[in-house]
């Protein structure tokens, strides 16, 4: 017989099904999280003509794509690919059913994406992205840059983790704005991307990196002033406002980033947030919020979440304006390092609540109609069909399912049963006409 | 700007947001379902080795079959695919993960399996297939059998559809013993074949494509007899049993049957459930326990699930066995058929339950605040920021969700909120403290 190589493909998450649960819990919980903040969910499909797919990418993008191509074509000229994101399938959408969409237009997007990096520990070829952007025809008011960031952190409140996180927020034009009033605008690109990097460096090579552009020492000492402020709105507006950097798009940028932060600290979000003027997140794509996730205990870690304001989704599309602001958690990556840091809380309710096991088969009936009536309270319940001894059932039964009921000949019509929690060994018996939670079998 | 085609390839399933939101409600339900009869969800990656896929396959799936390439390789020699089903994923997975599973192992699958298909009506290229298998090591008790059978009907009565659902069951034995009770087991695949498709033709065709195989009258007429064979457990066991055909495969076959449908009739499953000896399945795969489920008062849209019993799961990738018993909902085909019907209820409800409505930007955060407030009564809300005029934000709120309350000056700060329910018009003032569920506002 042929030996088959059964692994899955290289740069896959595949999960065994206790680890699955946990996954799909968090997946779940981050899509309850974004419907009760009122967005709508939309699923693109996996592949997309080429065309669209590389109308904005280029370089790494273009090389990390996969065509999907039927037998004897060529890859070269392949028409269709999968999708590496879920923005430029979004813009196309936005495009195609403009005509029947309500803006601004609330949309998350819960799927896996495709990309065909060197496969390294943590990085994934097929990953799951959990997005939610606010898409405005012409305009967009900022509010919704708060809606968005509150939505995220609300999602990371739900996965109840071992440790903080904390919203990193600031917007690109104080940067910006700064490079125009001290007449760098066409140092902008590489001073962006310096300042993108500090984080991963010493401030000495920050310094050096900065001199190699010819800037001098003030304008250094200005840039470590501003990227190294952060804090709460109450310190960080007054602090901008008095480097009195006369400046429209620099102004622009503290009202948005004051209003954002005002909001989000009016419901609560105090502790969750802080300004931090050295977030830029790429060069690309973000023009004013931007924003990015950690978990304050694990800064190693890096970033969890990210996003920011866009000046238009569809630009390589249309010429209409679509603005917009969003934000992604890389789900398979983060539960990745969620694991690895061992940050989720209670594994064990993921099994089965009941396994049913029938002492023969004459009680197979009995057993499958005790099932039915947890499954209608709710209580998930699996009955053990085995040709085995009771011992063997029940160590199977105690695999899947926190608790067992043992339905023999007299157990047969009682409204009465037995039965086990398997975590703490505790026996009682039950009425099972009145069960309604797990607890009530453990209630007298 | 150049002009791109902006709508989706051609056979995939894109929907706006209110019908992806009625769609996602299906796909959760499932879920819902498959867990509460203690099936372990499980997830492998869209991408397999193409080896590994064409292990089984040939004819169609191949031609079908999408290979994943990345730039400048060939599709001739590409050694990844996408996967077309979740029967030869979950194949890998069983010899893959075996010492970490504990069997009988009852597993679900919902994903998007990938066809290059003839692009028709109905007929998707992506598509979701939602599948639940119990899968034996060396055997599996017939009892799964009804298991899976009663875990699939759980989840149509959870779709709540306008139509009746009615599960029809055979065991794929019994016309194969009845072939080696009539000597054809020559024959057996095109005898079959006939009958598997006796549905799509009058029986005049059938009875003329019996003849041609040059069969006698008898053989034809008792071949009839069999395949008209259907009914409950009360009738059929006893008729066939009165055929007495001498033979083990169909004692056997009978016997299964019996103990399904016993089984699935003592949990209160009797108008769901048929037998019906015409059911075959195709030819390959199933060996014992075949079904299938139609909408009886829409007859012309044929199966709208399937599945079966099988001998082996892994038999192309080990010398192990693994007999397993599995079936399928294929939801984007299903979905799309009962949109066309009209068959799915309650539309309405998929919508956001509430939208808040500042009267200007002085409301913003009291706005978010109740919105909070609501999101943690388990109502969805989202919060209109938009400088427009009231009736036009009144206008927007309405288009996204069944009640909208307006925040203005006056209501800062109150408890009693006025609030109004978009569908029917109605106006009220609520107590925003004590609200617990949309019916409340409307309860005095």
């Amino acid at each position: 017989m042929k030996k088959f190589n059964t692994s899955p493909i290289s740069g896959a998450q595949e999960l065994l099904p206790e680890t699955q649960a946990i996954f799909n819990n968090l997946k779940n919980k981050i899509a309850e999280v974004y419907k009760s903040h009122g967005f709508f969910d939309v699923e693109t499909p996996s592949i997309e003509r080429t065309e669209i797919l590389l109308a904005k990418a280029g370089g790494d993008t273009e090389k990390q794509i996969y065509k999907v191509v039927k037998t004897a074509e060529s890859a070269e000229g392949a028409s269709q690919a999968l999708r590496f994101d879920h923005t430029v399938p979004l813009a196309r959408y936005v495009i195609e059913h403009e005509n029947n969409l309500a803006f601004p237009f609330k949309v998350s997007q819960i799927g896996t994406n495709f990309r065909g990096e060197r496969a390294q520990k943590g990085r994934f070829r097929e990953f799951y992205q959990c997005d939610v952007d606010v898409i405005g025809r012409e305009s967009l008011p900022i509010a919704y840059d708060a809606d968005v960031i509150s939505t995220l952190l609300d999602a990371f409140k739900s996965f109840e983790l071992d440790t903080p996180v904390l919203a990193r927020i600031s917007n690109r034009k104080i940067l910006t704005g700064f490079m125009e009033a001290h007449n760098l605008t066409a140092l902008s690109a590489e001073i962006m991307n310096i300042i993108d990097h500090a984080e991963k460096v010493t401030p000495e090579q920050t310094k050096v990196a900065l001199e190699e552009l010819d800037l001098n020492k003030t304008t250094i000492k200005d840039i470590f002033t501003l990227i190294e402020l952060n804090g709460h709105r109450s310190t960080i507006v007054s602090t901008l406002n008095e480097l009195e950097i006369e400046n429209s798009t620099f102004a622009e940028g503290v009202t948005e980033l004051d209003q954002v932060l005002y909001l989000l600290e009016s419901i609560g979000l105090t502790e969750q947030i802080t300004a931090d003027l050295k977030i830029v997140r790429g060069l690309d794509y973000y023009t004013g919020t931007v924003f990015e996730f950690i978990l304050p205990e694990h800064k190693n870690i890096g970033s969890v979440c990210g996003g920011g304001r866009y000046e238009n989704l569809t630009k390589h599309f249309s010429e209409k304006s679509f603005p917009g602001v969003g934000g992604s958690i890389g789900l398979t990556r983060l539960f990745y390092i969620l694991n690895e840091k061992s940050l989720i809380k209670s594994r064990n309710k993921e099994l089965v609540d009941y396994a049913i096991i029938p002492v023969s088969e004459h009680e197979y009936d009995e057993a499958m109609n005790v099932a039915t009536k947890l499954r209608d309270k709710n209580l998930s319940t699996t009955v053990v069909f085995l040709n085995k001894k009771l011992g063997d059932k029940l160590s199977y039964a105690a695999k899947l399912a926190t608790h067992g009921i043992v339905i023999g000949e007299s157990e047969i019509g009682a409204k009465t049963l037995r039965a086990k929690n398997f975590e703490t060994g505790e026996e009682n018996t039950v009425n099972i006409e009145v069960v309604s939670n797990p607890e009530d079998f453990w209630a007298d």
